[in-house]
């Protein structure tokens, strides 16, 4: 019997096209029956952000707001790793993905989530760059460096990006 | 009786320092008698390109052409990751190899061929990108993420870069 | 009997908060009793760089003085892979750490030390950029590409930062 294989990404990139190759990935592993975890670290964490604008449980300092306000909120607003031209570049590949009935970030990680993909908030970022929980995606999960290195320790497939 | 060890790199990155360190990589371990696939995606496809201009088999719509146009024409061409001063970084670089008897980019891929490491171009991106199989360098192979994902999971070294 | 675990981190990047993230997931690993090498090559070496200035042993050439001037001078001074602003971008992050009683990279690069993390130089990387010795820290390894593929052939998680 063969045990269950596991692949992990760390999702450390804020860059909508690298984030659209993490949950490619995670979704592949998933649909080949992968146990598949995605760590939202650092600019990553912008991936899992509300598009809407909420009101923080916990009042903010002027640093966490400004962080809030200059990072993209949620998938959809995020920029390109290059061509970004000034925010034409996602666009332009946004209109792409559309021409070639590709699948945009935000169904990606809709997908991701029905197939069961882990999508883990890296709880120290969130607390380096003021992010709260009321601000992000419900049904995702909160931990640390161990927890992520617990499952990527035996993981067939450990990447990030 | 060891089983061959496997490494596989995806090339996301299209810059010039970052698709080096992929091929340093990769004819390392090839020489290490690894099975070595390097998957080229996204703008890691650049890296695949011919450098001369090529006509397309089938006609292109005004979008694929413009990405054809902005994006560099094969590994002579690209950028670096940082220091790229508006095309100077590159010669910098090339003239500090030349005089360091390092070896370029073009002549790392070559060494890559003749190593059998597996060239893989991911159709999925190649079709977001527009970019067809004339333009893309002779003796490479076609596939997609779950094909990545076969090797993948029984390779020990697996990087995204 | 278990084996130890091994991870292995290629620090390619030269942003602080990339490396940031290296040297948390190493730190985490050590504590986890896994046996840690972080290889640092190109632009990942100004991580090991010592931040005065030093007279190299060699005479150096034009073009590896103007890299050594252009790079920056240790972890303390390296930018952000995203809202550098012009340098204001590290400066709030470093402030953000204080404020949240996290570790700033200097001291990530000191615990490391302490838990045995090895901290190895790319020596082709090294010739190439010009960098010499004595402008490296202290208690770091020399190594190339073959030993890098030696360690992460059985490492358990390895990763291109």
């Amino acid at each position: 019997m063969n045990p269950t294989k596991k692949t992990t990404i760390v999702l450390f990139s804020g860059d909508y096209d690298k984030a659209m190759a993490a949950y490619i990935i995670a979704n592949g592993a998933a649909a080949y029956d992968h146990e598949v975890t995605i760590f939202h670290t650092f600019w990553g964490l912008n991936t899992l952000r509300k598009d809407e604008m909420v009101k923080p449980g916990r009042k903010k300092g002027w640093l966490d707001r400004m962080f809030g306000r200059m990072m993209p909120r949620g998938a959809d607003r995020m920029g390109l790793s290059r061509m970004n031209f000034a925010g034409m570049g996602p666009k332009m590949i946004k209109e792409v993905i559309r021409k070639h009935n590709a699948v945009p970030l935000p169904q990606l990680i809709e997908m991701a989530k029905e197939q069961d993909v882990k999508l883990v908030a890296c709880t120290m970022t969130m607390d380096l760059l003021g992010l709260q929980k009321e601000e992000l995606l419900e049904d995702i999960e909160y931990a640390g460096v161990a927890a992520y290195l617990g499952e990527a320790q035996d993981g067939n497939v450990n990447l990030f990006i």
